[in-house]
């Protein structure tokens, strides 16, 4: 393999550019060619490509963000967009491409893959951290880190006025980011989709403990989120809570260093799929080794949260 | 003077511990006693008195919040209130009252002074910074650094996708915190209530640059919050703007050496006020040095905003 | 078992007080009663006992240090001193003990189970993360993100000015800090005890890169520290290297999401392993999953670093 | 003017992009091309020039060091070198040059000055805020946020162990930054050049004490650093004092808002000063208005400790 094409796509999370440059050096030094694919989907299909040299990978392990840039180009699903991207790939010479990204991104190197023969590898990298295949995703760590950065900053405020909050957290599909953080943070409450939020209970237990009281919600819990919480509690039971929503802010930033070393880790373990032929696959790590996962499975399986987790949770709340 | 009274109201600011510490200290050196209200104007009410010791000021200069706790009293307002509270001083034989806080803070303490002769000091504490008599208010410093550095998350977001953002920060009354703010994390705009927000302008602006364009908006900007921004662009241009509102989390957090550095000067300032035999004034910084400006003048006038700074914004946008 | 002590003994690590308070409120829970031992080993020779309440476990979830405070107290190594502390623990009612703490630790609450049969259980809390039992030790992800945050700094001044730097990290006896760190720094050359450090080859590879150079340097490395390879390359090549040691910053600060989590989970872990009846072993979490380990296997055994990280840090550098 | 250099020399200080960012900015604002001298005053002597353009400044303004990298060349001493600057500048067609830096810096563009009539404007960058004409200077603001957050850290150990630590912050001539830091951090001694450090008194306040004692001192303090400290303290009175060098961490790092603030006028009003026709300059901010002050009195006057922070210091300590 000479040539080798890299793309971030869908949201961005912190810890890609350290997959970038990880990547850009194991392929130089196998002296193969790394070509950057900007914008995600939508530079693949445009053929918006750019060669990586040294200086591109230079100062960005730190940095969170892309510098490929991302896109959510919902058009791929079009077959016609398919089609452009495997032209172009073949036009430039790319003989395989990693894809850094979430479940939808998966999806695509899957078809990719199956369709036309593209040879793929899948990187996860999300903050939301529910592709199977990997204990962690890339952007996870950074994430509830900052999420629990904020909300001790809001617990300041919290503990000094008696009051109740109900913070929200990212977390669509899963309650891995409010189970960490409302563990670090040592939330009252935790509001997650995998369990069932008992409005009823949860006012008698604000009520109970008369001081002031710290729920973390997903914003994917099936009440809703922080303001429709609030406003159920409002009309239930005339309960005032101040409402949080983190929001774009849990993305970005500086990563740490599980992100950095994670993204490193895969960004070697991708090149070197590649190079043994593998196709079709994510690279993940799980229980501190790499394993390849088929990429069917990574977004069709569902990954559980542990729950000892959720346990500890309630008996610390 | 042998026993002196200290009180945390309204919205917390980080840097209050600090001066608390700073206070006690200085007392202690005085062999004054001082006696802690806890809960703002609610425990002045109801003499919900603390005796200060060394350990209750021990490791609390770098934590965000008051150990005091605080309250938004309304009820204070009422002469009946304020008679109770002057019964309360005069019975724990608190001689002088130091009052750390935002304009209504300022407000009771002139009244007390006024209408009951009680010798009262303020110490001006907001993220706001809309205090006249100080260059900065406690909590400024810590408050501007929190909200760039969210924003400084949130613009890796941006840059990866190329996307149009309204950022909210606080600011009710005046474009202190957004213009610090908006200057240091290199926004393309911001709207603040001292300028006029031309959406027409700002439209063409956006549609010009073309490209990841962040707009920093205070709370108290006469088109209304990010949101409201956000609605009417999309209703007169079409145009997709993303809203973050970074809310509760501005307020608390490990406090900024500005903002100890000046909390510890202030409580030494305000120790040093009532033991000259001062009385309704506040204690500030200006021009580095220590002044003080009658209570009645530190809300009743208006602090202007720098206009060069508002100027260095719109160059630098 | 109705009353359970628990010190803290050796070099603090951030997570110590989220053990104490998890250790707290799953006794709570179980409605035992837990005693705080202060000052490790020397409190436990002393008696120094404090009764543990909810207000001594608020608001200490995100701070570095101890609230039990620690020693190093050698005298323990005589038996007297532990006969001492046998009959303390008896006098008080106390029945089983938790240790959170570093090797030395382990060692001790060894010695007291099978020498007088206190039951005893251990929990690892180390920046070094050289204990054998537990994927990760408390203190370890904390210190980690430190130092790599410290280094970014040093960085930015590298960068401005194309020098080489030897930045010495902890780790006497591993160099699990410093691989971490160094692959998360982006170092161009990591030096550890469990790799021949070549002072040789490393003057080519810096000589050869001719731009600035950070080499980490674990303290344990068998050239001795930072200044040491310093000394080496300035007698041997004429090679000027700026030389920075992190020292003790590297052990305190706002504990981590992941250090918060885990010392929550291995709290709860401790309390139950008491209750089932187990003595003389270490609770640590292995593939994510928690294991009890007897307590002699924990320091005598060498937990390894994983191969694979060393040579991913030789091919990025 | 059409065309303005700009470099950065001496030590790095955090905001320095900041700076290159508005005067870019700024320049282009007005359509005047600005050339970036690399390296300081070596690249000035080697015309090792580039070109500004907007990709250049983008996304720096948080980001430390400076991209325009620095030197200590002190062969600028030698009038050779200082005529092939001026050759250099001529040669590209460069009218007017802006330097960034500490007092070294001002004593180049001094000379330039008057002896080669370069229009000249100095900008004061330096973390020990040791520059006459200006209150603060670009990076201090920085530095004392990182020694503070540092030594908030080493507390967190302190505390846990009763120990005395001596924690050397950065300042050769002056004590600004200790001062700062010792206050912000609740030192209970601070050790500066501005004032005699009595051994004997200091042994006695740390026995008085008796608990963790904190000991901040600047590098330039007459008894030498903390290590010197240490020993004075060891051989005198057998007293154990732990030492911790914070070094080259004090420089780098994402600037905090009043830099990246501060940065940003200096940056504006070093352009409009050129376009004024003003040279052999300094821009200062004092008072929070900007000045312009004689390049000689920058590093020929000595820029006073304000005396009440050190008895505030003292009276906290």
């Amino acid at each position: 393999m000479k040539k080798i094409g890299v793309f971030t796509h869908g949201a961005d999370a912190s810890g890609m550019n350290a997959a970038l440059r990880s990547i850009y050096r194991i392929c130089h030094s196998h002296h193969i060619e790394l070509i950057g694919i900007r914008r995600g989907l939508a530079g693949l299909t445009e053929a918006d490509f750019v060669p990586f040299d040294r200086s591109m990978t230079s100062n960005i392990i730190n940095r969170g963000g892309t510098v490929l840039h991302t896109s959510h180009f919902l058009e791929f699903e079009n077959g016609d967009m398919r089609h452009k991207a495997v032209v172009n790939l073949e036009h430039a010479g790319i003989e395989g491409v990693i894809g850094i990204g979430d479940a939808t991104t998966m999806k695509v190197l899957s078809q990719l893959a199956r369709e036309h023969s593209v040879k793929t590898v899948g990187i996860p990298a999300t903050i939301d951290n529910d592709l199977y295949g990997s204990d962690y995703t890339i952007g996870f760590d950074t994430a509830i880190n900052t999420a629990t950065e904020a909300i001790d900053r809001i617990r300041d405020t919290a503990d000094s006025s008696d009051k109740v909050y109900a913070i929200e957290v990212m977390g669509s599909e899963s309650g891995f980011l409010a189970t960490y953080v409302g563990i670090a943070c040592g939330a009252d409450y935790i509001a997650i989709p995998e369990t069932l939020t008992n409005v009823h209970d949860l006012f008698h237990k604000i009520s109970h403990a008369n001081r002031r009281f710290i729920i973390v919600i997903g914003e994917g819990d099936e009440v809703g989120g922080a303001q429709e919480l609030a406003n159920l509690m409002k009309e239930a039971y005339n309960l005032d809570i101040r409402v949080a929503v983190l929001g774009h802010m849990q993305r970005g930033g500086t990563p740490t260093v599980r992100d950095r070393v994670l993204a490193s880790r895969l960004g070697q373990a991708a090149v070197d799929a590649l190079l043994s032929g593998a196709s079709n696959i994510m690279v993940g790590e799980t229980n501190g080794e790499i394993h390849q996962t088929p990429l069917q499975m990574t977004f069709e399986r569902r990954k559980a949260l542990n729950e000892q987790f959720v346990r500890l949770a309630e008996m610390l709340g």
